[in-house]
């Protein structure tokens, strides 16, 4: 299987010009490396990150009748590819308007996904909702796997992860805006842990923002993770990249490495109370 | 807190050379490393670890009334510590007869009181009972701390650190008799996860048992982490050896790190099924 993620900077709030860059760096894998089955881009790639209030990431939000979801839904098309990208997401809830930091899931032929994320971030608890979706896993629409989806910060969280390799997950994909380096210290283990693959588009540059002029500076270092928590390939910490690994989902679902031990059927549950 | 923890080498099956090189690196630590608040040995580290049935785990098994418990009871007593020391524990419950692959912790003026290892590795299955206490936390009998205990294969589940973390544990110790290094990866991320320190007294050197002459041999490395994941002390592979550090278990309690997150209170249970 083909995963490919990408390293992305966009340009805060000019949806029609990181289409563009999107697309360039699609058209690129298409061309430069032989395709992809699943294509991964960052958290909220679409319009960048550091939103200040509720009413400023509302603005920017898009149900999934959208012109986001219809971009990455013909991307996925045209590249064959299942395709998982962050956008600002507006919803309708019991009469009232949600914007949640979501990631969209498409492929050819499939119902759009949409995982909300469930840990926010700082002042991501001032512009959006919790996410209310859950954990879930997304069979591939033409291969034998099954991709499972969380965002940034909930890389803090073990039962992230593991709620997504318990239920089936081959591949855990994280888009993510992440401003630290800890998370290097943790995602290894999400990947060992569960016998999983785990890909992490993080982005790159920075943003200033709000009337005090705060900024966040991303540190990039997007890497995927082989399934005993080693690293696959990893990109640099400032400019757009693509990574671009052969994985064997197939491999990761025997969780016994011994004939007495399996790594999930030896969980005991009634004792983490 | 002074917190020392012990590589240690046993030979099988011979308690009374055991106690006398575990008290001999007890010695060494109250005249050279300024003595110990928080003193851990390996798991199993008064007979040796490879079993092989359950009678024979049974024929050195003893009660928390035999001279295992009464031997660290004294040492505790001695260095004003609270010693922690893997042990092959005997239990009649129910009218039937148990070996556990225990752990004890003893401190002045205080209980003893028992952990038995949660998850079994590999043969351990076919000499012990599965572990039925669950992880709790122990407070030290002068300092203001929490020590929690689990064994060896248990950080294979984030659950095991992670339940101790919920429970108020400063301080996670680990004796072990590991025999990858494979965990490295993961204990890293226990202590970051939870925002607690994590201790790991492995053992050394290797054990030739039973008719097929089945050989394992440890890996070593022991090695103290800080609450950020950062390795604050480790062994190396072959050699027993002492590890001395200076902890403070008071920085691991504000789970917060800006003011709008902390990293026990963001957890989203309902989230995790």
């Amino acid at each position: 299987m083909k995963l490919r993620i990408v390293q992305f900077t966009p340009v805060f709030g000019n949806k029609q010009e990181n289409f563009k860059r999107l697309q360039a760096h699609a058209d690129r894998i298409a061309t430069e490396f032989d395709g992809a089955d699943v294509l991964v881009f960052p958290e909220l790639c679409t319009t960048g990150y550091f939103f200040q209030s509720n009413d400023e990431a509302l603005n920017y939000a898009e149900t999934t009748d959208g012109e986001t979801v219809a971009f990455f839904r013909a991307m996925a098309h045209t590249m064959d590819a299942l395709v998982v990208a962050g956008f600002v997401e507006r919803a309708i809830e019991n009469g009232e308007e949600h914007a949640y930091n979501s990631a969209l899931i498409v492929a050819p032929g499939q119902e759009v996904r949409i995982y909300r994320k469930t840990h926010l971030f700082y002042k991501e608890r001032h512009c959006f909702s919790d996410g209310n979706t859950g954990f879930f896993v997304v069979p591939h629409h033409r291969l034998d796997a099954k991709i499972g989806v969380m965002i940034c910060y909930d890389w803090r969280f073990p039962e992230s992860a593991r709620t997504l390799g318990l239920k089936g997950a081959d591949l855990i994909v994280c888009p993510s805006n992440l401003i630290t380096n800890v998370w290097h210290i943790a995602m290894p283990a999400r990947a060992l842990e569960n016998k999983v693959y785990v890909a992490v588009p993080n982005r790159a540059g920075e943003e200033t923002r709000g009337l005090e002029g705060e900024t966040v500076k991303f540190t990039g270092r997007s890497v995927i993770y082989g399934f005993q928590g080693q690293e696959l390939a990893k990109a640099g910490d400032t400019d757009d990249e693509i990574l671009s690994v052969e994985i064997d989902p197939a491999a990761t679902r025997d969780k016994s490495f011994n004939p007495l031990n399996d790594i999930f059927r030896d969980r005991r549950p009634e004792m983490y109370q």
